[in-house]
């Protein structure tokens, strides 16, 4: 199959910045170091590859996340890495085989772990990022809290999320390696053989923890690509030209549907992007291409854009290789 | 079925303020006059509704919109308000008995139309946005390659998208006017019945078209909330709250993979929005909810919003009175 025969707009991975991804990270990172997160792919079938790599535990951040990758025998070792006040569909997964340990940062989601029949736990710390996970002080107690809840407490984990994108690389290490002085202080409290953070981002940056949770790495975007980082950006979104005016502007069919947009307009090789609407994107830029010619659009933001698309397109160059179904989407 | 057993983040509309905005816009622009848009929210069991508040057309973005329509007996008059430069898939809902008729701009999407089946054009008019439509002085000549190759011109069209939300109306009004005669002259140079173009923001403004193009008004966001339109707010995002942190801030589980962000942060009434994550949103405000609360989430953006959902659930305050799947989405 030609990537000319797929419906546009299509999700796009090239073959062997994807390749060079996987293997620059296990050669950083080989097994454990790295717990690969899903969040950025939502694709079980990369997901087993990333397994394939070396890795045996993986990261959710989503209920669904975790029973897609248990259904598809990919559960030896889930970690969520998020809240949750509901856990019965964990538990049932547990109760059928799955390990998954659970994030909890409060009295209310240990409770919702014991309750809902998870059985081990890391204590989500908060180092810095206005988000989920208790302050360090308190780590101890919610320990304490969750085994006598009958939960294993297997360690600790801290998303230096606010930091991933600091600039210059200098300043990114001084500020991780404070941000991880707090999650350790918190692992003295909390105990257990696990320390989990970092992304990708910081992944060759944050050498506190015993395992680094990144996603990104795998597929990249241009946010990311504007780092000091060794991966290679790997997705695009396949459009095709449907409009081009005399006035020097062309419109491709990849618009705001098929783009996560937080961080920004996407970009095109060779060309300015103007903006986005539901269904388009205006760039200019000579040669303008001709209706009917195909482009790649490259979104600033992986996670959300891939979270848009039932399918992504393994290609070499013109070549369909593989195709993957998306499926690990929603809730 | 309560909102409370909802998996969140989860889409619901609210019962009464769905049927203000349908019946307000059927009292504005009857039957015809409105050809609702349904890329605004991709879910056929509401464009039926639309149907039975009395508007026999309806407007759509893609092709898939189209098909679904199509397989739901909803075809009897559809515009493709876009151009694609390969009609194939349109000419077989043709084939099946469907009324689809194509916005074309060049050439290249006449020729797709006529080698693709599709017998009925809208020529596409570029009236000031940056985007699709050719330039009005083509259009006379554009219609005439259409005739020739066996189409029916049925009219045009021109989306003055560039003045959705411009305030205040008075400024608004004027320069839908301007782009408006631009749609007019061209008009005279093709003939036909039909001159569709507006939307939720020039509904009552644009009186130059035959039909309304608006899909925004039955569901809303806070952009088109801001300005003085007589729909309300129909659509929020359901979400637990799953954390609360001592700093004076909690999160929800909805962020930047369940809503549209390229209008900015979504709201949370009686709070501030910090910011979005990829599966949450942190917010401020007293009082704060506490961990397991429920709270909505209103969208900056309807469309791209809508489309990151499977499911919208029509509530009455915590009762769910219909589930309808959102099942136009996709290419």
């Amino acid at each position: 199959m030609r990537t000319t025969d797929l419906v546009t707009p299509a999700l796009v991975v090239d073959a062997a910045a994807l390749e060079h991804n996987l293997a620059t990270m296990a050669a950083a990172l080989p097994g454990s170091k790295l717990r690969p997160h899903v969040k950025a792919h939502k694709t079980t079938a990369l997901a087993a590859r990333q397994r394939a790599a070396g890795h045996p535990g993986l990261t959710c951040a989503t209920i669904r996340e975790a029973e897609g990758l248990a259904a598809a025998g990919l559960a030896s070792d889930l970690l969520l890495a998020n809240e949750v006040v509901d856990a019965r569909r964990l538990g049932a997964l547990v109760a059928a085989g799955a390990r998954v340990t659970l994030a909890v940062d409060s009295d209310e989601t240990v409770d919702a772990a014991a309750d809902g029949g998870v059985r081990e736990v890391l204590i989500d710390i908060n180092v810095g990022l206005p988000r989920c996970g208790c302050d360090p002080a308190t780590a101890g107690a919610l320990a304490a809290r969750a085994r006598r809840r009958g939960l294993d407490v297997r360690g600790v984990m801290g998303y230096e999320g606010h930091l991933m994108l600091e600039r210059p690389r200098e300043d990114r290490a001084e500020r991780t390696a404070a941000a991880m002085a707090l999650l350790l202080d918190a692992h003295a409290d909390v105990g257990g053989e696990i320390v989990s953070g970092g992304g990708t981002g910081t992944y060759d940056l944050n050498t506190s923890v015993t395992e680094i949770q990144a996603g990104s790495y795998v597929l990249m975007d241009t946010a990311y690509g504007a780092l000091d980082l060794p991966f290679r950006p790997a997705l695009a979104i396949e459009a095709t030209v449907i409009s081009v005016n005399r006035g020097g502007w062309a419109v491709a069919d990849c618009g705001l549907k098929a783009l996560g947009m937080d961080h920004g307009d996407p970009a095109i090789d060779g060309h300015d992007v103007w903006f986005c609407s539901d269904e388009h994107v205006t760039f200019s830029g000579e040669p303008l291409p001709r209706v009917g010619d195909r482009i790649r659009v490259r979104p600033a933001h992986v996670d959300p854009t891939v979270a848009y698309h039932e399918w992504m397109h393994v290609v070499d160059g013109a070549t369909v290789v593989e195709t993957w179904a998306v499926d690990l989407r929603g809730w």
